[in-house]
């Protein structure tokens, strides 16, 4: 049966498994794909690469049996290495059309936006989605800024072609609302990792899942 | 005329741009290639991406011009998107095997070794040359452990055929000493950026390269 091209997939929950909020990478993993998470990204800026290479191996196992997506937060060179569908970049991070340069035009690149003119340099300069946020107060990312609201968010998502994943602070009492103004994607992370054990945070996906998808 | 190999050209002085050490990667970089080095590594894990991809590819121009190598330290993926000769990987980093499969087999890959068994280690996973250090006492590198010696160095040498970069405390002093041991290159950072102006850090390259090629 052929696939879908990894682009058409950009759609459902995405699950950031920041290892930092807790529950650690291959808990939330099994939770997000059991709860029917579509995309999962690996972020983290701390263990050490050699550590860090079997654990996204073994999200990409998962999420290649669960026909979901595997991004990878940053590294390029992590995502070709370990066969990832791509790499989501923030500020910091590899610039969109490096990025691209090194990933060819089969990969997805992600890119982190906060505006609009954010949102249209991201995509004249080559990337498949956009991160919008933080749409909510959140915690987990201290330095993403104020919350810019849903109706930034539909103006971003008016703003180019690109599908968009809502990022920040989004939860069951508003993930329907993000859907409302034209997201594509809905990221969580704490809504999960807070959950507790593994199958509360499946059951916490599930919940989302069932509010978002549609 | 037809290029060396890259591989062929793992020889003579290698000098390490580490902009913590002072200098700026470029100075460093340009007085490097006036005094004669034959390798640059950028080695910077500080200054956000977006800044780094321009300073890279400056020095790849620099490096093209002189037939010098341009060696990227961990990321695989911003040595591919600058076009740079290829990584020299830490403990820390991505894995050997797999930064070979991020930039194939054109690309050179350089360990850091401190170890016999992890010179042979490095030998089977695939690397081009080994970075053995320190050898003598640093203060540039708080975590490079003890110093190795030069008896250290030559059974390092004499363990694989790769060739040898002795590192760590490097100077005019001891450079002819590694060369006697094996080294097949000598690596640079504060004996360089140490020496003041930008035409100072020439002089002392020249001096380090007349005492060590032949």
């Amino acid at each position: 049966m052929p696939q879908f091209l990894p682009r058409a997939r950009l759609r459902g929950l995405y699950v950031i498994t920041d290892a930092r909020s807790g529950g650690g990478h291959l808990a939330i993993a099994r939770a997000a794909l059991s709860g029917g998470a579509r995309i999962l990204q690996l972020r983290d800026k701390d263990t050490p690469l050699p550590e860090l290479v079997p654990i996204a191996r073994q999200i990409h196992r998962l999420t290649r049996a669960a026909n979901a997506l595997f991004i990878v937060n940053d590294r390029a060179d992590l995502a070709l290495a370990v066969g990832a569908s791509g790499v989501h970049l923030g500020p910091d991070d590899l610039p969109i059309a490096a990025a691209r340069r090194v990933l060819g035009p089969h990969k997805i690149v992600g890119a982190s936006c906060g505006t609009l003119e954010e949102a249209v340099a991201a995509f004249r300069a080559g990337a498949d989605y956009i991160g919008c946020g933080a749409i909510f107060g959140t915690q987990t990312k201290l330095d993403a800024g104020d919350a810019i609201g849903l109706e930034a968010l539909a103006a971003i998502v008016r703003a180019t072609p690109l599908p968009v994943a809502a990022i920040g602070g989004v939860s069951p009492a508003n993930i329907a609302a993000t859907r409302e103004a034209g997201a594509r994607m809905a990221c969580v992370i704490s809504a999960i990792t807070g959950a507790g054990d593994e199958a509360a945070m499946t059951a916490a996906v599930r919940e989302l899942v069932s509010r978002f998808d549609r």
